[in-house]
């Protein structure tokens, strides 16, 4: 099979031609230039699924979008990152078929970008037979980053509830009384765990004044602290970087053992920028998943890092039009 | 079809007889007598399907179990209420078909009391079509007692996860710096918002002597303080017990918030004596639910009471030997 998958983040729009093993035969990759609002946006993706097409006959696309998708419906509702998305919803799957002239030809298959990072890590990715050394059926993937997004995997089929909204895994509340949130709550997995929230306790340390790396690599600026700068502190042996570490791990450990007694999944899938601290932030969240998680469940689950890297969406949106996950 | 269900609790034993439309056409309850050990208990599981098949023929068994149950395996891991059952598992389906000499041709089906109540809403009561007034295939169930339980439907079918433990909701952590539990980690959704929980907070105000009603309820004596003692106060305008069930609300409201974004159910069913409070519960639980979903869930669910009662989880039994549900 010859399956085109579109990765459209805020900032960049991915292509890839893959086979339905997953392994990419093409590439293709242009600015999303978000700013310009969602038709020039949509332009883009067509004219590249377009050049990507060129090469041979085309089976089946699927397109990933960085926000709540109704899979069902093919309708975009609002990313938060793509400005000039309605609320109300963009069919895209809609138009995008209006517009390529495949007809029925062609299927067209609509995911959430944190759900096709879920799905390609469980086909082709650190859930899958080649490194499991097993085949397994149950899995949860987190990616920590600026935000934090989840995906799930159920009995091999993706979690995608009532309107393919499900797994919003960064917004499940893991301190009811804690920071507010983007997205309007407070206290969410994301709130206290992203790397904007390792972010915001490194830039609230330097804005006090303690002596710490973290002030120097940040030219003593607060707003100048990024995720990267705490953990490279840490990486260097400064004491308040490492504290601000070994709580992030706590914190991620907390939203691990949550969705592991939530799924009771066979492998638990960790990427995301902010898991490239590997042993700051995977010691201290396995420990804390090691003190909190209930018997029973001993044994049961492996933590892993992701392996796909920043191709892990578009691969993903190749599974979906593969699997059928995603679309009715 | 003529199916048993046996709901063994902590402190009774429930045995039904029912078709496959969840009728019930008999019913037996016997102490389960728990600190007599699993043996003595087992006998009595034995005993009382004996007494519920006597009036005609069986097609399939099912027991609910107070704890983590694998399914698959038909063991009950060391249930926490059922004292001298080890937490290494008891193959509770194997003896009771050796026991019970029926061989293959009647089923037999295991699944965890929340579980089963999950299912029994779903297939009987708040989330059957004759209550939503459409037909729905995502549910999540949450039970608010001394502990919180829990139980959800995706698709039509129960979620079990790999070896059947999933949807533990009442250890999904709401406060990763909050009170312990008695899981052993901290800050769980039972440790913050079970009756249990609201008991604890109303104790420590009759402790600290304020003046409340509820240290008129409970002779001034903290240790008498249920959850009961909290909602009736608060039912009759005491103002330190109407803080206490605002606050409890919020926190049922949060962890609801949590389980739409996780699962994107149809319908969430709240079930348990803490919910008997109505609207002093419901409407603080609505509010926060309200003020912290996702904009794009708006409309997609219903909050609802549960309507089984307590024959619910000898229901779910039912259901599961009917649906397959439990077991493989």
């Amino acid at each position: 099979m010859n399956i085109i998958g579109i990765d459209l983040g805020g900032t960049k729009l991915l292509g890839i031609r893959a086979d339905e093993d997953g392994k990419v035969l093409a590439e293709d990759r242009v600015p999303t230039l978000a700013h310009e609002g969602p038709d020039r946006v949509i332009d883009r993706i067509i004219d590249m699924i377009g050049r990507l097409a060129k090469a041979g006959p085309v089976d089946a696309i699927g397109i990933d979008v960085p926000g709540p998708a109704d899979p069902f419906k093919g309708i975009v509702y609002g990313p938060p990152n793509l400005p000039g998305w309605p609320e109300k919803g963009v069919h895209l799957l809609q138009i995008a078929k209006d517009r390529l002239g495949y007809g029925d030809k062609v299927s067209l298959t609509l995911v959430n970008d944190a759900n096709a990072s879920a799905l390609a890590e469980y086909s082709y990715g650190a859930g899958a037979e080649k490194f499991m050394g097993k085949k397994i059926r149950h899995l949860v993937f987190l990616t920590i980053s600026t935000g934090i997004g989840g995906g799930v995997i159920i009995d091999g089929k993706l979690l995608l509830g009532a309107n393919g909204f499900a797994a919003e895994l960064g917004h499940v509340i893991i301190d009811a009384f804690g920071y507010r949130c983007s997205c309007g709550s407070a206290g969410c997995f994301e709130a206290m765990a992203s790397g904007t929230a390792l972010a915001r306790e490194g830039a609230l340390i330097v804005a006090s004044r303690r002596p710490t790396l973290m002030a120097d690599m940040a030219g003593g600026d607060p707003d100048k602290v990024d995720a990267k700068v705490v953990s490279e502190a840490a990486q260097k042996g400064d004491p308040a970087a490492l504290a601000l570490m070994e709580r992030e791990g706590m914190l991620v450990g907390v939203g691990v053992t949550n969705f592991v007694h939530t799924f009771n999944p066979e492998v638990v899938v960790l990427g995301g920028g902010v898991t490239h601290a590997g042993d700051l932030l995977f010691k201290p969240a396995r420990a804390t998943v090691e003190s909190r998680i209930m018997p029973a469940y001993r044994g049961t689950f492996e933590i892993v890092s992701a392996v796909l890297g920043d191709k892990s969406a578009a691969l993903g949106a190749v599974a979906a039009a593969v699997t059928g996950d995603g679309r009715r």
